[in-house]
């Protein structure tokens, strides 16, 4: 069984991301193939509807804590007295599974994963401009102006970190976009690594027909 | 500019590999992107319709054999006494002109074409089974059988050279099929080494809109 591959998608606030995750999940759901999204775990308490196990996997301060003292994370980080990491375990029980993980993560935790797994495709996700950026953090009219200026604030210092990704992605038109994002993921499952599985399986079949 | 990147694609007589040709460039045009065939230099005599320059560069022995000599050829081989070669030259200057570039070449011509350059993409397509690859063959209907079973021998030798690519697409389906040489040629163009003259324009846009 050839293993999955772990993908790392970053993208500043208002780059337009999780739309584009979205029609990649619909389109992988379409064609059969296997990703899944890494569960995070959280020290937070769990929000009316979340599910442990599905939304976070809730835990406890010190089962957090140990398993950060047992590197038993990918990449971990608090965010407003709360923890939320990626478990290394999770993630690697998938991709020995053959599934390809993908993992939504911020600047910050797409730099962790990369020191312990170099080998994760890195993905960064760009808005095509300084107005579409704002245009989309201002048209969710969920925040207030200076909410809306600390956002950009935070997109403009991650958007500057996109030299740490091997791909750049510029989502000027959604469905280009998606399309960038789905051929990086098909391309990976067409390497040769990849493809031996299938390939001795084609060629058991000549085999068995080639006179002589 | 960035430079284009130079895909090899080969596949055994019988694989479906013309279809696969011609769905991605036409795909390729309306997406208004940028990818050409290398047009072969030849010794032999044009054919009714054929366009110097468009189907082959037609050049005489002498002229061929220098090209050789200069190591002016990416792969050349002979043919029932004719020459075929690929020019290095025609081929670089698409690809420093930032023009993808595809060679639709068998297994020895890749392999030369590696040992030149060996950052080219090597794509290998193959048939999904033995008896597919047999009606492909044989419902082509130009052909009698002594000559079927010598393609048939040829495809299967060439076959067993799949380690060789970077990249194995097997043609059971089409659309499938397709897809996956579009995605192939996609992720190239989003590698950051491939994007850095669209994001510079856009963060330059950017900067002039950053207040201090």
């Amino acid at each position: 069984m050839e293993s999955g591959d772990l993908f790392i998608l970053s993208a500043p606030s208002g780059a337009g991301k999780t739309t584009l995750i979205q029609r990649m999940f619909d389109q992988e759901r379409a064609d059969g193939a296997r990703m899944v999204f890494s569960v995070s775990h959280t020290t937070r308490a769990p929000r009316m509807g979340e599910v442990d196990g599905r939304d976070y996997h809730f835990v406890d301060g010190d089962t957090f804590r140990e398993l950060v003292a047992a590197d038993g994370f990918l990449e971990w980080a608090e965010v407003h007295g709360n923890l939320y990491g990626t478990s290394r375990q999770a993630v690697e029980e998938q991709l020995e599974a053959g599934v390809d993980v993908m993992l939504d993560i911020d600047v910050q935790g797409a730099e962790q994963v990369l020191a312990r797994r170099p080998d994760a495709v890195s993905i960064f996700v760009l808005p095509p401009s300084y107005q579409a950026l704002r245009d989309r953090l201002t048209r969710r009219g969920l925040d207030d102006e200076a909410t809306i200026e600390r956002r950009l604030a935070v997109s403009l210092s991650e958007i500057e970190c996109y030299e740490q990704y091997q791909y750049v992605i510029v989502n000027e038109d959604v469905d280009k976009a998606s399309a960038a994002l789905a051929a990086i993921v098909v391309e990976k499952r067409h390497r040769l690594v990849r493809m031996r599985d299938r390939v001795k399986s084609v060629l058991e079949a000549f085999d068995s027909k080639i006179p002589g």
